[in-house]
């Protein structure tokens, strides 16, 4: 394992690109994509973070669109390893934080198995910049000291299995949300009918960080209708919790949603 | 609220500065930094940070040290309304990324309540540098597909009573526990004795990204002894789930500990 700061230069480094905006990347993620030989990066990472490569170097897009797969895990795996073992200083930009939903975990494996050194350059995840444009806090003393980040659906597109529904339900928690829009109504009526309270305050956040972000708050009960009436689409998050209400507390709720268009 | 990116400058811009590294703060949060007129910030935040600061720009630490309190949090709501309500540009820099147990919800409450226009720019949390730090996701298809952040202990010190120990212990997922080694022997144990596998690998993240940073690895039952025996100290992450052990196997104990120092 190569210890990151130590001097030496990994052959591979792992970068969170942030949740959309340019400028959410962090100044070590900025360096690394100026030093790389090859950005093999994801469909969703900000063009202008690309614009940052040297002029020489190559860029990959591995990224896939909803329904279209440009390259299989196992070609992504065998591309990096590849690339770093012919002595090329890869870059693996993946959105958000690559260790919160980015299946950064299939490819440090390979790798690792292939004797690759690795680092991996943490990023803002969705989540966390989905509150702050909202203006809203994720924990709070007293109020929300559990934050709960789930995915909504899973790889086949259906309601994520992998987890107990009813303990999210019933968590004392921020839930967040990751790819939330599609399956939303089928999530909080779960989530409701497991015991959630349905006047509990929501917020869908879509394109967080980008040109076409849209905030789009209400109670758990009603934000999959709103988020279908406003088009929402993907990518965007879902945030429940105490705190959500905190600040929106004193809003009109459709004034907010213009405010922050 | 005022919008981040359309053009106007806040007056109050709450920044993460990162969980220790200085170059783990964000683009824009580094901007931000070199354009306050008025820095107010945490004890934990990077020096070379705030020698980021613009000549003329005023520091105020306000952080707290253990035992040792240095402004109340009403006095700090006060601080960020007198001075941007004089019309400085103030910059409130906290530790990782302000909305997760940052003390945020406060603080944008008082600066709301005065009518002053703030932004909030996120950043890099402990969890997910912890977790990158080690070479961990934090999720993983088929594994890992919830993460819960949770602090360890009350604002009294005592063990964390706001939520459901239980349910933290049965949840099928990544269990990321900030202000963890206080009272780490307490939070293992409980979460054995409800049910969590006491040989469950586990991590101890010590000053992620800064110089003394260690990592110390092992499972559930026995990693608060090995933190107590290496003294680890304040301010550390625990992080348990089945991603730990992905990133830990094939590497022998004691051997990850010293590659890590």
């Amino acid at each position: 394992m190569t210890v990151p700061g130590d001097g030496r230069r990994p052959l591979v480094s792992f970068v969170g690109a942030g949740p959309g905006d340019p400028e959410l990347i962090t100044v070590r993620g900025l360096r690394r994509l100026r030093e790389a030989d090859l950005i093999v990066h994801d469909r969703l990472v900000p063009t202008a973070l690309l614009a940052e490569a040297s002029a020489d170097a190559e860029l990959i897009d591995v990224g896939k669109a909803p329904g279209r797969h440009c390259l299989a895990q196992d070609q992504i795996n065998r591309l990096l390893v590849e690339r770093a073992c012919a002595g090329r200083f890869v870059v693996r930009l993946k959105g958000g934080d690559p260790a919160i939903f980015g299946r950064l975990a299939e490819e440090v494996r390979a790798a690792r198995a292939a004797r690759i050194p690795v680092e991996i350059v943490p990023g803002v995840t969705a989540g966390t910049a989905g509150a702050a444009r909202a203006g809203i806090s994720l924990t709070e003393r007293g109020g929300a000291s559990l934050i709960v980040f789930a995915t909504a659906t899973d790889r086949a597109g259906g309601l994520a299995s992998g987890f107990d529904w009813g303990l999210l339900a019933r968590a004392q928690a921020t839930l967040v949300f990751y790819m939330a829009v599609r399956r939303l109504a089928t999530v909080t009526a779960t989530l409701i009918s497991l015991g959630r309270d349905p006047g509990a305050p929501a917020l869908v956040a879509e394109n967080v960080g980008r040109p076409h972000e849209r905030l789009i708050a209400g109670p758990l009960a009603r934000i999959a209708a709103d988020a279908r009436a406003a088009q929402a689409a993907s990518p965007a998050i879902m945030i429940c919790g105490p705190t959500v209400a905190s600040a929106l507390a004193g809003l009109e709720r459709s004034r907010f949603a213009e405010m922050v268009r």
